[in-house]
């Protein structure tokens, strides 16, 4: 069908402000961060209701085309890429406050709204929403829940399912579902909530959230260590968290935190160490900052940790983060190849090296900057490219270290997609960390709520 | 077929000692605490291994046989009882510890294993499990998954779905499942560990679990405050959660305390108010128990608390928690009618309202006991039964309540059935918390993972 003809089915419902069919729009909305395919969709629809959502979809099976649901395009998976002529179907304009009550500590809101202002609406009401990442400030809530959205507070509040208390969403059959309304406790069968969440749109349209909220954190404090090796940071992570409730657990190496000090950030202490912990918690009382001083005292005299750093102010806290959070964007002039995988907390070391020797001996000239989650497992590998080499003989080469890693995940039953997903980038991969029966039953129950594969068709899976 | 060639398909398979006909054992095996429905077992079987779990649902699919899971038999609505002569898979010899780390502070149990178990190898690490319920000496953890047990501590640590990091099944067609493999991140599509957690059993069996664990709760101190009514029950909760990490909030009436009393158990100070609040919190420093004090000065002058007394010592904490804990055991003489529903939180006072006017007004003799986990939404109601009043009469009459209750529980989106499961005594009601079209799905995706319908059929729904 040609995209006039695609354009004139949907103008009598959304009209021509919210139906897009212009050149700008569609390379605008047909992206995610990944930038790998073109983006190519037929149109762009910008629902306003759920009534206007459901008739999408109605139309949708009756003219056999294929929507891509649209949020803030920041995945890095490619799950939101319209690139064979999809119709978009983006939540710009359906992002707003339904209904909070204080008693429930927990907020209805729209698919679209943007997980920064989500935040913000949370302190307003003092409470706080507490997954947090590099994108919130474009990312959508509905996003989010499509990828089951993680980050770095993850070892103290989950991840994104864990504040979903109800979901509505609009199945690839066209049904409404209104799933687990806001409840804490519903014991009525299967929850279907958690099947929605994480699957990338590809069994149908959120419409409509439930997100719980948690007591503001009060009094953070940063602990940054140095550390000599990969055992130690698990033993300072073990020695921490059955004594104070971290919020967080980073761990970089020395050679990520050389090129945040490049970009001007102070280094946290003289010593220099292989590698860094970064920890923080809420100082609820003084016993707390007393008893992680106590902690850390105790971690030099083990040998386990060099030196460190313990924040002294809200302005040194800020500080401290940035060793963290600006790896990414001080490495991103190297054209790095990137993945985001994840293994039992216990294995994490014998992983990492495993990683670094196969690498390293295929590729003597690669440099391998390691960072993320340590305390929940999840690491982010990147290597970045040798300035002389081509950029598309760098990325050749990266397909096979990314053969080689799932190799090693997969013996170390751990996951391709840690927190960003599968969508087109990791679903050649899927293999690695689900089983042929997995996938089996997951192509069947996609079968089930999708009959006609309009929902996000060609990710996560073929059928 | 009869009991006896039931019996000759899996004699060769388990041997006379694990394959048991007896009409003891059918007596044992093929009830729960529902004692609704007659146990009808046509045999009970104790498999050890994975590989005879993955044989009896073969011999099972290929004879069309009916499953019944069976774990400590705790369940309170009917979702283990064998009353049709089905199969019993009974998991009291899979009841090991697999593996542990505590670098990952999660262990690998095998699902027979008795909550309580669970409870004590966590504390020998050093470690917490903290999904607790009146059960907890009797029922296995295979039982909590299939019905995502919840209890006292969901405020603070959510329910069993929360802590299952791992989650190997074992489908209706036969197919071994390795679900989520321990990880905490992992976004590699649907994830089918929340699929199973909750199902009743319906789609397949448990037959191993990866349960994360906490840091041990420190310096438990327990309020318990006289609060004149349930607003203020409702502004209680919220001006301490907006502070104070609750570990439980659980609520009863002045009716509920006396049934305990009489029981021996002393009066918590000498003013009688209409309801009691008992809050539980952590003292991990002298500033919390002080911050308490205050709050509950706050709360007495607001007007909210008409008086109330904080543990001094974990006797007394002891002590005080049996003002709620023997409430079930105190009012048991008087052959309760029960149920166990939610609503949102904010929703409780107007929804106790509704159902109170309805049963007194129709049953103006009927004595009305309310307890449970007001912090969750969670109310357990109790009508006792008049002396005077024949049993059945008053069962019969008990039948009209739930309808009505039921009633308002929809009108007010809440659960019929908030943590107890739905199994055969909540099944005629499920459309009062569920749709029609939820309810499709849900049988779609029992044909899916168990086409023939072997496992535990007639439970949750009728196909």
């Amino acid at each position: 069908m040609s995209h006039t003809a695609i354009a004139e089915l949907f103008l009598p419902l959304l009209g021509p402000q919210r139906c897009l069919t212009d050149a700008d729009s569609a390379q605008r909305y047909g992206v995610d961060w990944t930038k790998v395919w073109a983006p190519a969709p037929s149109l762009v629809l910008l629902p306003e209701t759920v009534e206007e959502v459901q008739e999408i979809v109605r139309i949708a099976n009756a003219e056999g085309l294929a929507l891509v649901p649209s949020g803030g395009r920041t995945g890095l998976s490619a799950a939101a890429v319209a690139a064979n002529g999809e119709v978009v179907v983006a939540f710009d304009r359906m992002n707003k406050v339904l209904h909070f009550d204080p008693l429930d500590r927990a907020v209805t809101v729209q698919p679209g709204i943007i997980t920064q202002q989500l935040q913000e609406f949370a302190e307003q009401n003092d409470l706080f929403y507490p997954v947090d990442f590099a994108s919130a400030g474009s990312s959508q809530i509905g996003g989010n829940i499509g990828t089951n959205a993680g980050g770095i507070k993850v070892i103290r509040y989950g991840m994104t399912r864990d504040w979903i208390t109800g979901l509505k969403v609009v199945t690839g059959k066209g049904d409404l579902l209104d799933l687990n309304k806001g409840l804490i406790k519903n014991a009525t069968g299967y929850d279907f909530r958690h099947l929605f969440t994480g699957a990338e749109g590809t069994l149908g349209l959120v419409v409509e959230a439930t997100v719980k909220l948690a007591r503001r954190p009060r009094d953070l404090t940063v602990l940054v260590l140095g550390v000599p090796g990969f055992d130690e940071v698990m033993k300072v992570l073990h020695t921490f968290q059955l004594d104070i409730d971290l919020t967080a657990f980073e761990f970089f190496s020395e050679k990520a935190m050389g090129h945040v000090l490049a970009h001007g950030v102070p280094r946290p202490f003289d010593t220099v160490a292989p590698f860094y912990c970064l920890l923080e918690f809420e100082q609820l009382s003084e016993q707390v900052g007393e008893r992680a001083m106590e902690l850390f005292e105790k971690c030099v005299e083990a040998g386990w940790v060099i030196d460190g750093v313990m924040s002294q102010s809200l302005a040194q806290l800020d500080q401290l983060w940035q060793l963290r959070e600006r790896i990414s964007e001080s490495i991103a002039p190297f054209t790095p190849y990137k993945n985001d995988i994840s293994v039992t907390v216990s294995k994490v070391p014998a992983f990492v090296q495993e990683v670094d020797a196969v690498v390293q001996r295929e590729y003597p000239d690669f440099e391998i900057v390691w960072f993320g989650h340590i305390g929940d497992g999840n690491m982010h590998l990147n290597i970045l490219k040798p300035a002389e080499l081509a950029k598309e003989v760098f990325f050749e080469r990266c397909n096979n270290v990314s053969r080689w890693v799932f190799e090693i995940v997969q013996r170390y039953n751990g996951s391709i997609s840690a927190e960003h997903g599968v969508g087109m980038t990791k679903k050649p991969y899927l293999g690695y960390s689900r089983s042929a029966e997995e996938i089996g039953y997951m192509r069947a129950v996609k079968q089930l709520f999708d009959p006609n594969n309009v929902m996000n068709p060609g990710k996560l899976f073929d059928l």
